[in-house]
């Protein structure tokens, strides 16, 4: 007989595996076959599930992996053929390591003085107001400080149930992170007819909902977007701060697209730039964490493992917890963290490295300006695709009207309908995009999520690609879409 | 009225600060201090209390450093100044990288390539014992590992509470990473006047005991010992491994210091090898997670964040679920999976590099070695101080007899006698040691925990250092120490 782990925590057999796992598994395993030559209609998988954008064609950032490089290797500091800046920067950046040096423990928070070069761009950012370097957490990327909070949020034994609200559609591992926690998520809707926009209405059905089924403790949201693409404008904010006021819940934002806002006109402001501007009866009273990573600049520097939480007016009491619990990760990744200093703090107009890194990251932009609209002019060019225009963040999310036939196979499959159609689409065409029911059942709509966050050549392809696929998939449905109104 | 995380998960609550961490946190601010003047009887803080090499004056890893420049700066694959194979290794790795970039996210268990490229060194090192690279699981640190396991360890609601036996003295973050996870830790005390010895009668004992009180799961080892320095021989694993085997306990073995063996005349071999040689009635019934880290290497890289975990006969289900877990945490950090691949597979006699590379870690393991015996010596010879020889790890653990005013002071200050200890070590000569409190209550006796992975220079100024206040310590109290026959 064997010994056995007799039963696993009954939260984790609720998870199971994803579909966006599954598939990326699948793309992997065509991969992997068009390496021993087995004959495809394609010859290389497009991946638009997740943001990934070096995978796809988007070229690393020079100033960063030369930094980097020097920091990794300080014989380098002396050769005269990396320029000067980026060799102060590394010098700069390893003398403020424990032991001046990369291969060493930071305390757990982070590096002191990259929690203080993030305060200084905070602050930069939100025109003065005040930031507070201890209130800096850096973490190994977005999800892992997220996971951290939602330990700080969840129930006691033997209390009821502690709830989120959370946007639907939300980013696509959310639900996952906040069930292995023990946190019921309570979805309150995004409204898609007017791109996506947060609705008061909405956020309080949701809270009376929450109210009936568990304790809210907080309100998730993502600005920009995730996967929606949306921007909140001011007004927008100060409607969500005051309901959380009200509602007494603790504010997690998502701000990690907050430099990939490409809409024409669009401004993106911090919650904690607003909540600030509207005075001590809110900055005193509501908490807020505000998530950024390194990983969603237009750098897209997502191998390095690194991110930020800044706390925001929060109990003392409880960031003693936030500090024993970041304790418990040891440190994060060095070089991650000293790459986050350069993600905020560019070199500045006098440096030799301005020019070749301002004119990388407009290239960046630009292409994702030009993917974003492309995308969305495309998609809504295909019958029975609608796309709401993305003006922030690294996707789009189509909405698909797909036949009641496939409905129906996809049921008798046991899997979502969209799950099924973003499977043939990988089989048949080699294009890899996420199924929207990942990002929360919306009850009989059926979305995508692609990424843009790629090269124009890749999307492209993977458009061309998916249009083939998707005409020849409704056509094989006699009756064709079951098309309504967008 | 400010909103409030109402309730802070108890089982955060029962954690709170460590003794460790309060006191660098105490040690970074009389650096701090120091840099501002203020006036001390010593120049630097020398901190004995963790493993963490290069803050120490333990010198990098060349060839280490070389290959990661060039991973991160591709640019320099065509620099004729890095010896050619750090140019070959380096395209290797960099082609072994999803877009063949570090900057792009991995599978969530690690790049497939340097889970082959561990499972060759496993392989290689247990003599042929036959390794499953899928069953290869990378993280960012062996923390997080078993943090990971931990969860699958960890009790289903409404049942009774998981445990598991744990050695007494253990690594000293070991208890808080179960505590949270709601898994009762219940010891098993090594033999201390056996040189750290594992006793069978004592793991009988335990066991008992266990069950009285919990659902055991599990048995935590330490090979080298961590922080007792002492090293399994093949009969004491197989005892327990037979051991584990009739109480159907999982094998949890941290095995993170299998390269620093340094004791005259004594092999190290590990878990894995022995179950197999024990053959197919073992071997086919006794699951088991063996643990490795980045870190604890003889290049000691702790801040690139890497470790990986085998998991060997491990049921297939609950392999499923130990994938979910990893997918929750993305992917560990590219930087550290690739040093994974210097450390396991260093240069061949073949290659430009190899001559340094050598000298490099030979140097380092004999500056270990000269350590480990010049400090058990030289505090065998301090009154009211025993040390066993550590022959393996990174760690001497001696025995401190206090004297009974101190331990009246101690419970007046509300502090175990030796973090009392260990405080005023740190004002009076800034010197930072651990307190063996911390790796566990072993009941009216009180040791130090001394890392002598270090520079010989460092460890003689903290000898010294720590002799002189031992002596003034204990002549402050008229009565001498209570001195007890080794």
């Amino acid at each position: 007989m064997r010994t056995t782990l007799l039963d696993v925590n009954p939260r984790l057999k609720a998870i199971g595996e994803s579909p966006c796992n599954a598939l990326r598994a699948r793309a992997l395993h065509i991969t992997q076959e068009l390496a021993q030559g087995v004959p495809k209609t394609f010859s290389r998988v497009v991946d638009l599930c997740s943001f990934d954008p070096q995978r796809e064609g988007v070229p690393p950032n020079t100033f960063l992996q030369q930094v980097l490089a020097v920091c990794l290797y300080p014989e380098l500091l002396s050769d005269e053929k990396c320029a000067l800046d980026v060799r102060q920067r590394a010098r700069r950046l390893i003398q403020s390591c424990e032991g001046s040096s990369v291969g060493c423990y930071t305390p757990s928070s982070g590096l002191v003085y990259i929690q203080h070069r993030i305060a200084e761009f905070i602050t930069r950012r939100d025109a003065g107001v005040p930031t507070d370097a201890h209130s800096i957490f850096i973490c190994s990327g977005f999800w892992r400080t997220l996971t951290m909070m939602t330990k700080l949020l969840s129930s006691s034994e033997g209390e009821p149930q502690n709830g989120v609200l959370v946007p639907l559609p939300y980013p696509h591992t959310l639900a996952m992170v906040l069930g292995l926690a023990g946190i019921r998520s309570v979805p309150y809707r995004l409204r898609e007819d007017a791109g996506w926009a947060m609705d008061l209405e909405e956020l309080q059905r949701a809270i009376r909902t929450a109210r009936g089924c568990c304790r809210p403790m907080a309100i998730f949201i993502s600005n920009p977007g995730n996967p929606t693409g949306h921007v909140q404008n001011r007004k927008s904010i100060e409607e969500v701060i005051k309901f959380a006021a009200a509602e007494k819940l603790f504010l997690l934002v998502n701000e990690v697209d907050q430099h990939s806002v490409h809409g024409s006109g669009i401004q993106w402001v911090s919650y904690k730039k607003v909540l600030f501007d509207m005075g001590p009866k809110y900055w005193d009273r509501v908490q807020m964490a505000s998530f950024h990573s390194l990983s969603n600049g237009l750098m897209g520097e997502c191998g390095l493992r690194a991110g930020y939480m800044e706390l925001v007016n929060v109990d003392k009491e409880v960031m003693i917890f936030a500090e024993t619990l970041v304790n418990m990760d040891i440190s994060s990744p060095v070089p991650g963290q000293l790459a986050l200093d350069i993600l905020l703090n560019p070199p500045q107009p006098s440096e030799p490295s301005y020019d070749l890194y301002t004119q990388e990251i407009l290239t960046n932009l630009a292409t994702l300006t030009e993917n974003a609209l492309r995308a969305q002019d495309f998609l809504n060019s295909l019958p029975g695709m609608s796309c709401q225009p993305a003006v922030g963040g690294f996707y789009v999310y189509p909405r698909v009207d797909l036949p009641a036939e496939v409905l129906e196979r996809a049921k008798a499959a046991g899997v979502e309908a969209d799950v099924l159609y973003c499977q043939e689409l990988l089989e048949e065409q080699g294009v890899c995009v996420g199924a929207g029911s990942e990002n929360g059942n919306t009850g009989g709509e059926y979305h995508l999520r692609l990424c843009v966050g790629v090269s124009s050549v890749v999307l492209e392809e993977a458009l061309e690609r998916l249009s083939a696929f998707h005409l020849r998939f409704l056509d094989s449905y006699s009756c064709g879409p079951h098309l309504e109104t967008p």
